[in-house]
């Protein structure tokens, strides 16, 4: 979309609009220093006293803020949202034209929906079914009896294992793998012997996959995905986990095989979550959490000892390896203590 | 493989059969709930009591579990190690047809063994050389003069450096690269400068490599990876590396330039070893552990501090950053005792 | 290169040269055991004493070393740099043909300039702009409108997103996802909805990026790496980062969005930087560093509770957890001594 004027946006999203409505908008900015042309938003409470500073053609705001508006403006119950819908309109990677690319290589008998693009260098095995208007971007390879809902977007170079089941409106980010062997093996008598992953993985509705993340296949049953669960890149989901709906994962965070997260969780980045454990719905954890145990009430969790000076750090290292040494001092005082009492006592059983 | 009874199983595997020979099973599944026409296995003790509730057609057991069978089984030293074997029967995405597709782009001087499969959009550089029965897969690049040995899985998107050498019955899964540039990097008068990494990676027979995992060149000499080592999803093993024979590593493990670890190590999720440090044979490493020096003895190590509700972290690390002040507080303590025990002593002279 | 004169690389690289001029070098080798015609470099001054035991054709070393000498050699102020030069002329994957492999998809407006080389499975993009002597490897996709620096470097299955602008000399290494989606989500009425992410990704000069690292693009601003940074593999960079020049980051380190890192910094591996936040210049993160809150100052800072024995460790984590506890006996004793003299003054009293 090139431009369209504030009162088109306001109608499309329902908003109230302050000031002119032919204001023509061509994309989203700042608040600062914003832009002739750009739609920006005010969210930040601390901002709200240069909103007038702001170059942008409109601003989004909340009611109490917009009497802060020097030019026009949108008014919105949450201005972040109404900025992400907004914003889309000027996504210039979102729309595309139906087709495949000639070298894309398609089995014969995989099942295209209408309105899917496959793109350049991608592969499509055997038995997969792609719903509608599926985006296949370039270097994508979709395993063997995979399936993809409708509306979903399979960027650049991921990988969809066979069988892996994916719903309606995911967005894989590129690198993702989806489907790998998980990580079994048995000890056999000459070395580690691989156990088979023969399970999948089931993605749900509105799922988002970062990049390079992995979501490795199940060893029996599959590894599940519910709806509208967001990861970030670089995330690690061990075989057999179960990842409850909406719940959102910070990249770099590895959780291991076969454990259950609730739904609505928040998991802040670089989490390390054991395997074999179950996360209540609702927890948040924050960024570097260390989990080796269930937790099964909502509340916000956290782990680790923050950054020091490295001279302080390598004191306070030193001291927590000290701790038993001060217990035993602490006991010795008290016993010094209960000691000196008996002491007194008898001296004054002396005196006495 | 579509079924096949038990009793071909039991003889395919040299288990005691127990029961009905003539079962057919068409595939494993989990010991509960289980399902007809599937073979499970019982690992757990705890769920020794439940396995006449399962619907499974047959189950691996140990000895002394197989008069709990109310169906057939088969018993087995090691059930879930017979059950890894027995699961292989019924993996699809296991056999392969040999060939080439058409849009795979292989060299004319690449040497390609017999019963090698290369997949659709895969590369083949100059003077590769494949064993027998490779499997590469869609999207797999081998760098020139990479050699792949014998019955080897390159699973997709999978990337092999340049001289590379894999071992037989290796299998990397998909987005793995091996044999990235290591990060060398010199200060030179204007910035760093590069220091080309010369070396290669030598990867040993039957190692697992898992997805989007890292395995750096050397900078002179080889990075090693040793006989029947598995390495997990998204692990960095940096330049210069030895990793001994049949250690195995979870994800998202980082081990920086030129450390040694032994055989039959078990290093869990997340952990970060440094660099140019040494591990022992046998030495088993919890999740998350920080290794920032050498481990001279086999035994079992961890780190870190691990998870509580906010607050109580909160509290918990500032007293950790409090210790120095607590020692001189106990410090004072004993002080005051001596000091208090001299003032005794002196009240008492007096009273003498 | 084949080989080449120990007095030619002296002449080339303006270093003194001592010995025979005509020994002939055909590569580098490591100072211990060495090779003939290898040529190696002394930078560690406890292997001093070990010069005459190498085996190298010729060793580059600090004029004070020069002494030690038993057979050729070149004096360098900085012998590991001397050392990155010369062994970029024994590279053997350096050099390329220009031109572009038949399966290469090339979009009919992108503009390639001369001595490109466009490697099979690769897809370039339409509106993409490629500098002069720019090597796309096999399976490297460049997407829209995206453009790439003189003499560039996109190793293999690398993901250059859509407008994304890469600076002269930059390498990539492969599975290296540049200018993937950041993680934007709002929370609408029925779950996370997308926040487009509609900024690019700025990549300076001289950039090196790891082997799968991301780097995500921005909301609305662009991410920025500056020229010279260095990113080793498996990093991840949230949107709207700034990293600051000539900043070195090892491998695993993930670092959340909108934060701002100096220039020079060095930061070890598997760091954890929170989001929002900003590092001065010239700060050195140790590995596993968490940073919670900004560092204004430049140091070396440390984090984290490093390796023990499990047991040891279970120990301290628990003594740790006790701290408050701990705190409260010291109080006690602490009013106990004050109350002890009390009672003593009491007792004393009495005695008066």
């Amino acid at each position: 979309m090139t431009a369209v004027t504030l009162g088109e946006i306001a109608q499309r999203f329902g908003l109230k609009l302050v000031g002119d409505a032919g204001v023509s908008i061509d994309g989203v900015c700042s608040l600062l220093p914003g832009r002739a042309g750009g739609i920006a938003f005010l969210n930040d409470a601390k901002l709200r006293d240069r909103l007038g500073d702001s170059a942008a053609s409109a601003v989004i705001v909340r009611e109490q803020d917009a009497q802060g508006l020097s030019g026009a403006g949108l008014v919105a119950a949450d201005p972040y949202l109404a900025y992400a819908r907004i914003a889309r309109l000027f996504d210039p990677d979102r729309p595309f034209s139906p087709g495949r690319h000639d070298s894309a290589q398609i089995a014969a008998d995989a099942r295209i929906g209408e309105g899917c693009w496959i793109g350049p260098q991608a592969v499509i095995e055997s038995g997969v079914a792609l719903g509608s208007r599926v985006f296949v971007g370039p270097g994508v390879v979709v395993g063997r009896d995979a399936r993809i809902g409708d509306d979903s977007r399979l960027s650049a170079n991921v990988f969809i294992g066979p069988r892996v089941r994916l719903g309606a409106r995911c967005q894989v980010q590129p690198g993702a793998v989806v489907g790998g062997r998980g990580f079994g093996n048995a000890r056999g008598p000459d070395g580690w012997e691989e156990v088979p992953q023969l399970g999948g993985v089931h993605i749900g509705d509105d799922v988002e996959i970062g990049a390079n993340t992995c979501i490795d296949r199940g060893t029996i049953e599959d590894t599940v995905i519910e709806d509208g669960v967001r990861l970030d890149n670089l995330i690690q989901i061990g075989h057999n986990c179960r990842i409850g709906a909406h719940t959102a994962i910070a990249a770099c965070t590895g959780i291991a095989g076969s454990t259950r997260i609730g739904r609505r969780c928040m998991i802040g980045g670089a989490a390390g979550i054991a395997g074999h454990i179950e996360i209540a719905d609702d927890v948040i954890l924050l960024g570097r959490a260390m989990v080796t145990g269930s937790i099964t009430r909502k509340g916000v969790y956290g782990s680790g000892l923050p950054l020091d000076e490295v001279r302080e750090w390598r004191k306070t290292v030193a001291r927590v390896r000290r701790l038993g040494r001060l217990d035993e001092r602490i006991k010795a005082l008290e016993r010094g203590r209960d000691g000196s009492s008996a002491a007194d006592t008898e001296a004054k059983g002396e005196d006495v």
